[in-house]
């Protein structure tokens, strides 16, 4: 499966990188996506790692197809493997009863929907950027119904999914919602520019204003909200690293060819030791990344929660990456900066992956508090 | 004049950012810059570093003007002090006949026309990069013109400027000239989008068809060209760290301003010691950068080439700026990688900055051998 | 048998950390080495990777073991998995006679002897520093001998050794030589003192003045040396990552145990971010060296010769161990640059392996090398 | 001055680096200390910065000074410009009453003692480390004395000074007492190994036990003690930067020496990219080093205390010269780990550099609190 997700990128999904169906933040339109994945499904490669009922591959093996379907920007919307969808689904798989598998996960692993994720708060109004206790969304029993009302800030693909997750607050605890889109009650008040292009619908900032909601597309029980979020956490943290690594292999290749084609000062610039010594470093380095993602995967893959192996992964994997893609457009010179081929996106893409999902100091905070802990637990 | 630039782009200028007029490649369009202009030539703030007649500032106050006017990428555009147009308009100061600067300085200074720099070649036809001794655009004597043809990538600006200074290689060597544009022997290939956007008309790919030139608008006499480009290349180098110095600056003050200002885990983002010292790093690298371009400017203002002193300058001050906009990004989170504030926009200018005017590979690799020579003169 | 050392390193060895019983030079004296040994076979653990016949673990099992014995600087010595001795019983294991192992390789396993391998060559002299072909010891038959005559540099462990293996050009190639020691013919030069001080003999340069070595002491035939120098290079070098990812996992320990315990401004020093941040990176950076070591010994351990890819752990783990070390010591502060823990001289030994067994750079070089090989190879 | 004291320093002193009068820890002998001082003094640059009644060169003219001293570790001992007497003459030069200028100091200028600065308290019995305020040595009034009494760590050159300055805490606040050393109430405890070996004497751990001093030998008047160590602090750290940077200085001369002599791989290594690349470097960093200090050193001049300036260059220029020491190390290959040149021992002398006179993470927080403080200042 995983030679059949490369050649359909390799072979097919390339070429539409220039195509110019974009929308005004530069994202590939739902047009485009959409015939992106009419092709994938032709080729037997649209969700590749997930079934409508649920099943899905091991991560040691969803690796493998991630990284692959991440060799072009557009390979995850193809193949239907990126960001948010793949996190939600596999959240839905885990965590969605039979019914709301039937009415949410299925549509989903179908690729004719899009999905968002509602978790994160306007950092302006000190709501819940990095730190999930700052929740300020609230939702609260109205019959047998739920009435949610918050605001909610880079909200990946909100403008235009079709399912949303809502995390909001009860009394109970955290709770998630499942609701369909779009809805008046959920205004999408501003989408900004962002220095990433790859996801349709952007980052919206969101205003929910007493979204009502049947208590029956609660996930799980009230109270559960973190729980759920967790069980997301560190495979959706995962995708992101399977998904970028595949990017900046890609990346490594046209600087790699770039460099064994082009002269400069007598010699092709991979013959520069300058030149040479960063592919050297680039191969070392997703060799690197390489494994860190395998090696959580089969932590994942043995049962564990991988929280602090997936935050160690996610640093080590989007600093790895940060430093090959900028290797990649460093090479290329001019043509590195310019738009003229996909390094410079994968380049824009790469440096938000170490904000996306919890900037590197956060997961360095969070690893230094376990750190401490196991230390005193040791000592006692 | 410092504190009124200063003043200027803090008042007027910084209002403009969020202005909508933007060209397809997100550059600020002709009416922008134009009012932009207007509102500096009001505020006699318009080419404070030079007058028509060529005469200029120092190097060491050059840089003091060019950084505050750098303190919003649409500074330097208001102000006229921007890439390429400053270093083209030392250039014909330096270089010109009475004759040249009249017609062609003179324009420039006032503020109306924007100009081109014809140099840097297309890599994919092996032409100069950062390798001048590759340039494969010709001229040849044709009565009393000259005719020039040939093929030139990453002209920035081109699109659009009103004049342009064109190198091409004669038998007797590179030459120089001065030329009207638009002219239909220049032909705009391509711009292709880039990192950076702050640059009106982008960077070029154009085709030179048998443009003919009168010789009175050769720069000096034929052969000189590689000399010129010498005249022009530290003084436009070190213009480039003033202005970005300005930028970095202008992001950390936003970046501090946010970490002062935002709570996370309890207490400001400024006094958790993760940002704390990243700011603190700021302060540094940003002192650095400035005695860097202080040390250089001296330099120049002495009389010397500072060949090799604006190349550890550019070096050095790119690096830094890069490492100062980087940590910035990060600091701010989501926010940093958003076009909310002009922080991101920073970030992708620096970037470039560490390519354009020579990337810092090629600067080590001349250094080396600079050193090198030295070292054998010192032995024999 | 891993549990078993590295209760036996920790048990025993440590305490011995403090022994004053050092040479001038301040590495062990040979009879503070020959006293660990002694305890090591009374534990059990005496060379645990290999027999006296050269059968021994896979390279995946000789990882755990080598990293354990490393967590003390005198783990290895102690354990009999130092280098050079665990470099040469590979290399006798492999390629040696059952005559030449009887002879050379059991006194080896057993512990009772100390061997050197002598191929590097001063760089004063143009010798065969990094660059093997430019080796400049000869070799040539007279009668059933063959008489040796040359100088080499870096011969850690000669002062000392009761075996050497010698490696010199003929007319027929490299050639590598069995030899007892100490023997008039091999003058130990000068052993200047180095940054690291664990290993017994330090690293000599030596003179081999017509030295006569019977024919049947060399390994395998005439022109053979480069290749048995490949044979024990990748094992050899990935030993080297083993031992002192086990010295850098103490040095954390050390370090970890110093920031829980040390108050500074108010709080522990691992309340601090500056410090907290450091150890976490330390576990991610550990966790990698880890990785890339399992990774190359088990594509050693798949029959290859694993050139490239040891090329790539070396340099990844020792860059990744430099940075730890470097970690640890600066948590530590003036604690860090004492001899009052091992930390120190960690710090130093780790400084030493960025440049034993081939510094970062020229392992790029060949990296590089190899990288433009693949790429030429998948285009014809 | 500068130009003789380098002479000195490269004629003279540099031929002594090899003289193996070194004490236990490897520090250069008493003896051989008072030889070089004797050619100092007749070479006309003993103390060429300080005069015995305590008028001194300007910062910036010290600067120059101290840097050409530093070209050897031995330098600042013979021309007696190293720490602590450096930091200490300056504080009695202008804390000293005219007594205490004349029986202490005095004779420090003429070479005849050495002193010590009692401030750093032992880390394992939590005193006062990089935070001054957790000082526990006490000082207590009886009669016309003060009897002293606690533990120092770290005390540069205590064992073998005849002049101490004692600091300790009374009721008033913290206090600064002169005394005569040796003195039995104050017992060397362990001189630990450091990772440096340029300080004769070594840096001690101390107990102080009932000292009785004399009130006339207090520094100025009790509680002013912190003042006085903020008087010594700026210039006293701006001086360690200045030696090292000739250090360093003096280790890239040897590393270029190296580089243009060693070949390997067919050519020079300064001809190989990746050395050259890394001597571009040292002279970039050895730039920005030198103007930092002097910018910091022109504060100083203008008669600011300095606190954070000097805080800023002090991170920056250890940073810059540890990357610098190392790829001299780096290009030296094995001998750059060896003692055969002072390369090794200058990466040494500067990795402890970064944790001398505070490590960079204390600077650092103390640069953020002043951003922060100054952020709401600005705002208020």
């Amino acid at each position: 499966m995983a030679a059949r997700v490369e050649s359909f990128v390799r072979d097919t999904v390339i070429a539409f990188e220039k195509d110019s169906r974009r929308d005004h933040h530069n994202c590939p339109t739902e047009e485009l996506v959409a015939e992106l994945k009419d092709r994938a499904r032709a080729a037997g490669v649209l969700s590749p790692h997930i079934r409508p009922d649920g099943s899905h591959l091991t991560q040691r093996e969803t690796a493998i197809i991630l990284r692959k379907s991440g060799l072009s920007p557009l390979g995850p919307l193809a193949c239907n493997t990126a960001a948010p969808d793949e996190g939600n689904m596999y959240l839905l798989a885990h965590a969605g009863s039979p019914e709301i598998r039937d009415r949410f996960l299925a549509p989903l692993v179908d690729g004719r929907l899009r999905s968002a994720f509602f978790m994160t708060e306007p950092a302006e109004e000190d709501g819940a950027g990095s730190d999930p206790s700052m929740m300020t969304t609230i939702c609260e029993p109205d019959g047998d119904h739920w009435v949610i009302s918050g605001r909610k800030a880079f909200i990946t693909g909100a403008s235009g999914a079709g399912v949303g997750i809502i995390m909001a607050k009860a009394s109970e605890g955290a709770c998630m919602f499942l609701v369909d889109l779009p809805d008046p009650a959920i205004r999408i008040d501003h989408v900004p520019n962002t220095i990433d292009n790859s996801m349709p619908g952007g980052h919206a900032v969101v205003t929910i204003d007493r979204l009502r909601v049947p208590a029956s597309q609660m996930l799980g029980s009230a109270g559960e909200g973190f729980h759920y979020a967790q069980v997301r956490l560190a495979p959706a943290r995962l995708s992101h690293c399977m998904r970028w690594l595949g990017a900046c292999q890609r990346a490594h290749e046209i600087a790699l060819d770039y460099a064994c084609r082009r002269r400069a000062f007598g010699k092709t610039l991979i013959e520069h030791e300058g030149v040479g010594f960063m592919l050297a470093e680039n191969l070392i380095d997703l060799q690197q990344a390489e494994l860190m993602i395998d090696w959580c995967a089969s932590i994942l893959d043995e049962g564990h929660l991988g929280t602090a192996e997936s935050s160690m992964t996610k640093v080590a994997v989007s600093e790895l990456l940060m430093r090959i893609a900028d290797r990649c457009v460093q090479m290329m010179g001019g043509q590195g900066v310019s738009g003229d081929t996909v390094v410079e996106q994968i380049f824009r893409e790469v440096r938000a992956f170490r904000i996306y999902d919890g900037p590197t100091e956060v997961h360095k905070w969070s690893l230094a508090k376990k750190i401490g802990r196991e230390w005193r637990e040791r000592r006692s």
